[in-house]
């Protein structure tokens, strides 16, 4: 029987995880593929750095330029993050023809095109399954399983520290910086949360789903990325007794048809119906939500992150990688495949939404008669209008206004107006509500 | 551009929607994989029997054999059901060596071992995505995605029919019956609605996966199924009350390792709690829960049947027919992989867990204590029993009883006992709870 020869590039949390992975299972996936599978180095930091599953000594080396270029390593896998030595690494695999298995959002998000392009000049091939949602298998999904399926809709929960953050606030009745401490003490967080609390990380994900999706490669700059800082107690509360929770999502809209197709890609926390499917998912859980155009609504959900799911689907690749190898296929199907339709892509400005806004007014007359007044010369229709009871008798209270839809031009130019009033005391915060229709 | 020529066996609601769904996004398909397809030639009952989409009648034909014979089609899609028949024109098909693509969850189930040997044997593929599950892609995930996980748990809401009666009965507060009777003038459900509402079908979907995740072909028989016939609106809202909703599930759970792994494989209505991700999978939805010793917990939703879903189940297939055709690799993830763990198949009686009873007695002082001394004779111990007072003085009034766990196997001797007693009056409702332990 062959055996195909892994290199590891990064020998860490998730690389350590992927090597018992592969040594726990690799009898089962032999079984089932006809092919077996060893990863014969690894390219660490440091022997001694700490991982939470060992890695033989023997099998380790500092130096990762023995690893891809040892002719016996067949296959390499790219676990170290990054965009810069990564980026090195993954190209030298790829320039000598083997294939490459990563798990790094940032790295296909910044470079997909050159990576794609290098594969394809080597005729080998790119896998990233990892890099979106961790163990869910969402590229191969939407590639190949709903590959008959134009996706007119794309929303997913794809950063479990932004959802770990939402669910506590909403269960504990806590505010963002006390959650996001104590997230970061037990490890949910990093001491540096903003890549992933201000949305960087979710814009990676949503950025290599978009572009999967709908066939070109998207410019970056034109994702729309917002994050949770601002979301308060009052929005959590306010959202639930208005029947909606609020979820941080990164978000792939298609509107029109073939040349006129516009997609919208945007990542910001949303107020959803309670009853969505999306609606209970928790903790650091993600989910996918994929409609398409013939399927109609799914949905995938599991661990986006973790040095166990994230190897659940490193595994997937290494087996489509052994595949593709024992086939002489290494194009069977190419990791990102650029089939023109280059539908353009739609700014927020343009887009139609209902909108939650919440302002910190003073609490006294007539403040509500002149923001409706603005709302109305905007020609913003009004849903409803929540002024709490000031018992306190604070100097400001919160004022929450749900709009009907209207184009978010119109908004952002009547919410600028409104910040202007002398009795609106603190910047508005503007959240986007999200019917899946 | 190479073109490949499908032929379709069965021009009826499924294989009308397919025929649409290619029409429609044919060229989309193309961009994505880089090889035409074409359904060329399709054989119906008759020509203008009632279809939900068009058929060009140049395109139709009452004789299978002109479609699977004709050296021009190189792709057999089986749409038209049943055992007979579709299995001749599968393996006439298969013996030609050409990949053939059905839907047919009973004939899988029925004959998969003799199909997948003739497909074997003839150096050609067999696919099934959309004989589980309709559009969830869960046959792939399984054998792709998660391939390197052995698999613990799988849990499915896999029959749309029996999963609408049951939300329709705890949002209505209606009986069986009465909503039975609804969904079938509404469509939902059949006019011999047995396959459904007694658990055969979903006990094919259970059948294919769990041979398909457990690596050897299960036997039918040992496969324990029930319906949903018993449950009634007191079970409904006694469940809610303790926290449950009541799901019809198919259900494989592995205990054990290695050699003396066993599998548990039934179909029943269960009590499941309601916090979990399955308990909020309504209407005619379906879902396959699955637990990856690596992954973890994963989910998979979407619509379980229905021309659209299905078709796009079966345009996955298609793309990955003619990509192994056009790779000249027809075996590269053959249709089912035999790898010999052979787990042995535990039966029910085996199985502990807790477990819901109703019983239908007399509504007089001392039944209770009659049956608790039956169960503490068989060492079950009880966890809450619910005497609902009986303002109407009935004659017979509903007794529930929660166990704790506890062997399959004496709770069934307990019950056979308690029947027996002169004050219960109808026969014992038996319901397992799952904990997703």
């Amino acid at each position: 029987m062959e055996q195909i020869n892994i290199g590891m590039i990064g020998g860490g949390t998730v690389g350590s995880g992927v090597f018992r992975a592969l040594e726990k299972n690799s009898a089962l996936m032999t079984a089932r593929l006809g092919v077996k599978l060893k990863v014969a180095k690894v390219a660490v930091k440091a022997f001694d750095e700490p991982r939470p599953y060992k890695i033989p000594v023997a099998t380790m080396t500092t130096d990762w330029t023995t690893v891809v270029n040892d002719p016996k390593i067949q296959v390499v896998i790219e676990l170290m993050g990054g965009t810069g030595l990564a980026k090195t690494v993954v190209l030298a695999a790829l320039k000598l023809g083997k294939p490459v298995i990563t798990a790094n959002k940032a790295l296909i998000s910044k470079c997909g095109p050159e990576l794609f392009a290098a594969a394809a000049k080597n005729n080998t091939n790119l896998y990233y399954e990892a890099s979106v949602a961790g163990g869910i298998p969402i590229i191969k999904t939407i590639r190949e399983a709903l590959v008959g399926n134009r996706f007119t809709q794309i929303y997913g929960i794809v950063n479990g520290t932004c959802n770990y953050i939402l669910t506590r606030m909403k269960n504990e009745r806590a505010e963002f910086a006390e959650i996001l401490g104590d997230a970061q003490k037990l490890g949910y967080a990093e001491a540096e949360p903003s890549l992933d609390v201000d949305g960087y990380d979710a814009m990676h994900k949503t950025h290599i789903l978009a572009s999967l999706a709908h066939g070109f490669w998207v410019d970056e700059k034109k994702i729309l990325v917002e994050g949770i800082r601002s979301i308060s107690q009052t929005d959590i509360q306010f959202a639930e007794k208005l029947g909606y929770t609020i979820k941080q999502l990164g978000i792939v809209k298609a509107a029109g048809a073939g040349k006129s197709e516009k997609v919208q890609i945007s990542v910001y926390p949303a107020l959803i119906p309670q009853q969505h499917v999306l609606a209970n998912v928790n903790d650091v859980f993600n989910a996918v939500f994929v409609r398409g155009d013939i399927v109609g609504d799914t949905l995938y959900y599991g661990r986006g992150a973790g040095k166990d799911a994230t190897a659940s689907a490193v595994l997937g690749d290494i087996a489509d990688a052994a595949t593709d190898l024992v086939n002489g296929t290494p194009r069977r199907v190419p990791a990102f495949v650029d089939y023109g339709r280059r539908a353009s892509v739609m700014p927020a400005s343009e887009s139609v939404s209902q909108f939650y806004i919440r302002l910190g007014v003073q609490d006294k007359p007539g403040v509500l008669a002149r923001v409706a007044a603005i709302f109305r010369d905007n020609k913003i229709s009004i849903a409803s209008v929540v002024q709490p009871e000031n018992p306190a008798a604070q100097p400001n209270v919160p004022l929450i206004i749900m709009t009907h839809a209207c184009k978010e031009a119109s908004l952002q130019k009547a919410l600028k107006r409104i910040a202007r009033l002398s009795e609106v005391k603190a910047k508005p915060v503007l959240l986007r509500v999200e019917h899946f229709e």
